[in-house]
């Protein structure tokens, strides 16, 4: 049965809804819910923080609050029903309860535990389910979580500001500032949004960035983490600060004082193997996977931004290009193999360009 | 008196006509004519090539041709009509005799054989003479002469082609392609509208390159010209072929025995001054709007382009940018001075930006 054009229209909104969530709900998939009869919205709901209420949940009660019954009514989610029992009971069951008689998802769930029985159980018990309405736009939404799910790993954003001429610094490591205000404030939204951001010892000793989400109102935190494979981070490191970094390291840098001293400043070590003398940052971003890291924003200089880049692991890059040139004699943006045909180059699509204050915004992505 | 929607939309039409004469009636202003009457159409012009009709006598000859009598008519100008004898004689003499009653000029003449004197002598014959309609997009239409009339030197677009990196070849010199076809197609296409094209020596030596607008249908072919300061263009090299090239060389250069067989293959050598070693780009320049070149399209690798833009004579960077990374090891696209202070950096604004095919253009032009 082709969609309604209401049904798109309340797709849209659940869609709406799930931005909520976004770098709140990780490790949990960012959600939104509409619950609808007759065309009239009765609750809205999107995931709440991990071990709280799922989408589904929190529309049912604003529903309720709102002093209405569900009975009859249609529910719209921008992912299927989880149907198991993780920190909260399955959705699926309280949305049978609730006495909806449709349920139409954007997606089917690719985690494991749920992978179609969600669907299943509610058609199980009478209930009215279709799927795939919007899934592309869903698939966009949830791009970190379904990378989790399907691959193991990470959604991989790596951010670069550079000059027109693709420079990140002068010859002197002066780069403060290339781009401006607005883009520097987008950044800060970028990181907000993400689970985590990862950067390289380089950048650590030569900028001490902190890697936070500032002057944006109060948002969520990215984690921090660190490339440092010798351990080298200072243990006053700003990156460190209010605890929780992470930070791959060789698995002989575990055995290291610092790694006790780091340790001790709330820094968790994460031994990571090798490939080609360097950390094997395919086997890190797994490991992230593992750890529940959905989104991951690369903010590093051109030897790990480089890096991530040759390693066919960047799933998008957010380039931001400021109308100023800085010359021949300045740093690069990407340290790539020394590349003897055009063949090699990697080469990407330009998915989104958009003007950011004076500065452009850029978004490539690997060729389809 | 302000202008009305129908001035408005004649000057528009005018505007439009004027695109015409773009790459055609150099050195002249490519102006647009149109003659209205009662809100109809009489008669559009366009300037033809240079010692042929200007767009006024255009006009005036088809509205006779379309069988309109023009007495009491409007005549709307993209610039104010000539009032001198020079190949042609003047247009200013031609409108009053047509019975005009009104000419609507977008601006006066910076041109010091009439500045103000074209629309002086309509006023003198009776005839309701305004100005200033329009005159931003005038100005943009007609940048080249203006800056020739203004500035005694042509407008400068630099034109590069890099990656998403800022680079413009392989470290190998390898460089085909980095753009697609569609931007490729476009430079043909700024080419065809430039007077002349120039290029350094060290491009000819390299790639050898034509420098002509091809595959875009007949259009108008810019001058070639090469910075050389010691004559080393080969005398086989394509930038010569049909003749006309202008070879800027030292003083000294101009002794050697490679000048007179540059001549015969129907060269012209432009001996230029030296500043601080090198060829004076701005004394270049002066020459060029000498010699009546209005919009002049450098072509160039980093060494030129770089020096045409650290010297602040590049009036726009036409940026090509490509979905692709070639790495740090590439050739950067422009030699500047080695910056120490961010304060230093050439600033600019972007003044558009376009999708080209699966590229992007960038215009980038000094900050106001």
């Amino acid at each position: 049965m082709p969609f309604t054009s209401l049904d798109h229209a309340m797709m849209a909104r659940a869609l709406q809804l799930a931005e909520n969530a976004r770098g709140v709900s990780t490790p949990n998939p960012n959600v939104g819910c509409v619950i609808v009869r007759g065309g009239e919205i009765l609750g809205e709901g999107w995931t709440q923080k991990a071990g709280s209420n799922h989408a589904e949940i929190q529309a049912l009660r604003d529903a309720r609050e709102r002093g209405h019954g569900t009975v009859g009514a249609t529910a719209y989610v921008t992912l299927e029903p989880c149907s198991h029992f993780g920190r909260t009971p399955p959705c699926a069951d309280a949305l049978i309860a609730s006495g909806v008689t449709r349920v139409v998802a954007a997606l089917t769930d690719p985690n494991p535990l749920v992978a179609g029985q969600g669907l299943a159980r509610l058609a199980n018990a009478g209930i009215a389910v279709e799927s795939g309405l919007m899934e592309s736009a869903a698939r966009a939404s949830l791009a970190g979580f379904l990378s989790r799910m399907e691959r193991g790993r990470p959604w991989v954003r790596v951010k670069i500001a550079a000059s027109a001429d693709g420079r990140t610094a002068l010859a002197n490591g002066e780069s403060q500032w290339i781009t401006g205000a607005a883009a520097r404030r987008d950044v800060h939204r970028l990181r907000a949004r993400s689970c985590a951001v990862l950067t390289g010892i380089g950048t650590v000793l030569a900028d001490d960035p902190q890697l936070t989400a500032r002057d944006i109102g109060s948002v969520p935190q990215p984690r921090r983490i660190v490339v440092d494979t010798d351990l080298r981070t200072p243990t006053d490191a700003r990156v460190l600060a209010g605890g929780g970094c992470w930070i791959a390291c060789s698995t002989e840098a575990l055995q290291s004082p610092v790694a006790a001293a780091l340790h001790s400043e709330g820094a968790e070590l994460l031994a990571t193997p090798r490939a080609a003398g360097k950390l094997d940052l395919a086997a890190l971003l797994d490991e992230l996977g593992r750890r529940g890291i959905n989104e991951l924003m690369v903010e590093a200089g051109a030897t790990l931004s480089g890096a991530v880049i040759a390693s066919g692991l960047a799933d998008e890059i957010v380039l931001y290009v400021a109308p100023c040139l800085m010359g021949d004699a300045s740093r690069g943006l990407a340290s790539l193999p020394a590349f003897t045909a055009m063949a090699q180059i990697p080469r990407f699509a330009f998915h989104e360009v958009r003007r950011i204050g004076e500065d452009l915004r850029l978004i490539l992505r690997p060729q389809a």
